[in-house]
């Protein structure tokens, strides 16, 4: 199930809007709103929502978390602080994890840029969500959470093989065209005796062939690089 | 290697200040500018790194996305436009993966907010980085991005087994402890005669247990649930 972002008590309208573009980016669309410092809806928090002004739009204001995540049955404090609770803690990447395995509403605390989340609000919580950080740097802007862990939302759905899809494959040249190139190139270095000593031959053919291997031709390139021993062989016949 | 962080041609200082605090955040520190609009050092950079100002301090600017680059030999370009360019694309988690593994000094590329990447940048980069976002919404802020690789570069480096080490293990209460508080409550409530009908004991004591120990109790709780009972078994003898 998607989970909701919940703000508590968010200090600037600025990470508000930085919260919901980020949400809108990694398909996150419910914002709730625990009794924000400043008035709202603030244009500044539109300002710096950019597409993603749907999802402020759609934002409810609450007076207290309790009422914000009253519908949820899993919520989730994502805090830095060690506190002295037990409670289990979860990266994004393994909270991340359950949510989606797990059918139940969910909601997501942020607490205020000063101070994080109160005591009260982590203990209401069923589980921490922590963002490693390095050591003495733990204290990350709420917007920045919030991008974090809808990144995470969202890279956890992705096929396994999803880089690989990204790569334009079909433009690529075949081995066979490849293959023609060598013999462009290897006959023309032949007729200007490029090789001098003989022995070196297929030293020097590997080595060649090697960095145009390396290359990931694509068709495109294979026909120039046809072009450019033409040309280069008709200049040394004048 | 740690990768340095390339911001071509950014706009806002704001951005800047937001995405050196991210890789201070997540352990990366060399941050290079190319030619930003607003002038450089700029008083609203710092208002948003806050503890990361020594990033600023040292960030280096540079003319052209060339020079900016001219002692890496592997250079990744942050895009979400498809282009049309034969070139590997990967995901944050996979770059991050590469940069790791390899000791070649590595920069990514980010480009200007409203624009993104030149195609010459892109270009002249090795391999390309692309966020995976929801399809309609592929446009990220600047500072956003940096957030997502600098998160993952860290993310990359954790042990698998993080997580678990968060859990504050030790206050945990043993198996022996959570069975003492058991025989307490069990004895208590056959001398109250909780069960009243004898044979639907053993099936309302399974569930009962299963409460309790579901929750994870600490030594403390453990100590304070026999409190629970003593004060109530006292109250009932009144």
């Amino acid at each position: 199930m998607i989970p909701s972002i919940v703000l508590v008590h968010p200090q600037m309208p600025e990470n508000i809007g930085a919260a919901a573009r980020a949400m809108m980016n990694f398909g996150l669309d419910t914002l709730r709103l625990v009794a924000p410092l400043a008035p709202w809806p603030h244009a500044r928090a539109y300002d710096l929502a950019g597409h993603a002004s749907p999802i402020l739009d759609n934002a409810t204001v609450f007076a207290t978390t309790c009422e914000a995540v009253a519908d949820c049955t899993y919520v989730y404090a994502a805090t830095a602080r060690s506190r002295e609770m037990v409670k289990p803690v979860f990266t994004p990447a393994e909270a991340v994890t359950n949510i989606h395995a797990d059918s139940a509403p969910t909601a997501i605390l942020f607490g205020p840029e000063r101070t994080g989340l109160t005591n009260d609000d982590v203990a209401s919580a069923n589980a921490i969500i922590t963002i490693p950080t390095a050591s003495d740097h733990t204290s990350l802007n709420i917007a920045q959470s919030v991008v974090v862990v809808a990144y995470q939302w969202f890279h956890a759905q992705l096929p396994d093989k999803y880089g690989d899809n990204l790569v334009h494959k079909s433009a690529l040249a075949t081995q066979a065209e490849l293959q023609g190139f060598f013999d462009h190139l290897e006959q023309s270095l032949d007729t200007v005796d490029f090789w001098k000593v003989p022995e070196k031959k297929p030293k020097m053919w590997l080595n060649l062939r090697n960095i145009f291997a390396r290359a990931q031709l694509t068709e495109q390139e294979v026909r120039t690089l046809h072009g450019v021993i033409a040309a280069l062989q008709e200049s040394t016949k004048r």
